[in-house]
């Protein structure tokens, strides 16, 4: 399924460390007609009224806003702490070695506003995950969390899916 | 002209530090008419066919990835150094203390392609002139550099301009 975007997508071994091979979705987004079918299908996949995309930084702005003008949404940024200019509520998650935190503007959210959460990939979810729990607390209702690709055996996808969420994505691959 | 726009544009005094009227555009984008306006107006003001909109990082990934799909073009990434996966072509820039280099993939653009440079806004030009300085190397042809927003005072547009580059913004602000 979605062959003709999963051949859009180039690997590149170990980046940006030794082992890992990275998912580039740039070729993906340098292709008109691939950029065009992402979000075409990433927009048919969702259920109901919209009425924000969360893009998460920085890849999420691309799928996201592309997204919010295709569904007639606001878009929302999910940002790294402190790249926000006004007031802010956070989230802190798990990296590997230490904790990162994202945040979204405090009065970005109007209570009960659905909400799609957008990013290119799920890998552990620890972005993703954060995110939600940072959207739930300002009073959003998440509708669903989408990515452009899944890489399900880093278990991020059934961790949001474990947490209520409903996941969408385009393509998976196997290995990290 | 653009008033629709303009109300939509939140200023918050003293950001990123004292002094600077930081002009906001997470408003805008928040609100669903006000993205779907501004994206089809950035679209109006482009002549001719585009085959890449090239986006600067992060917040002209936002409008870029909108107005490739809108105008039918690919999306090109003009990342901040090191963030590119593949094997990239840098350029560097003056900051007010030191400098500072985005990238793009190397192979990212065939010669003579027709480029849209994207960004929310304008203000000293710095990063703006050193990606259409990039994007030459590369063999592009850069057809405009379109901004939600201009601080003209700051020069930026008016260095374009006199780098043989058209300019587009929705709205001028005065001040810094």
């Amino acid at each position: 399924m979605n062959d003709d975007i999963r051949q859009r997508i180039r690997t590149i071994p170990d980046f940006p460390k030794p082992g890992i091979m990275f998912r580039d979705i740039t070729t993906l987004l340098l292709d008109a007609e691939g950029l065009a079918l992402t979000i075409d299908r990433m927009a048919a996949a969702v259920e109901g009224k919209i009425d924000l995309v969360a893009g998460i930084e920085a890849r999420g702005f691309l799928f996201g806003a592309a997204l919010a003008v295709k569904l007639g949404a606001g878009m929302l940024l999910v940002r790294k702490d402190g790249k926000l200019p006004g007031a802010t509520i956070a989230e802190d998650y798990a990296l590997e070695y230490g904790t990162d935190r994202i945040a979204i503007h405090a009065d970005a959210l109007a209570p009960g506003a659905r909400v799609l959460l957008v990013d290119d990939l799920i890998a552990t979810g620890g972005t993703a995950r954060a995110a939600v729990r940072l959207l739930k607390k300002a009073g959003a209702e998440v509708v669903q969390a989408s990515f452009v690709v899944d890489l399900p055996e880093l278990g991020g996808a059934d961790a949001l899916r474990s947490d209520g969420i409903a996941v969408h994505a385009l393509v998976a691959f196997d290995g990290h």
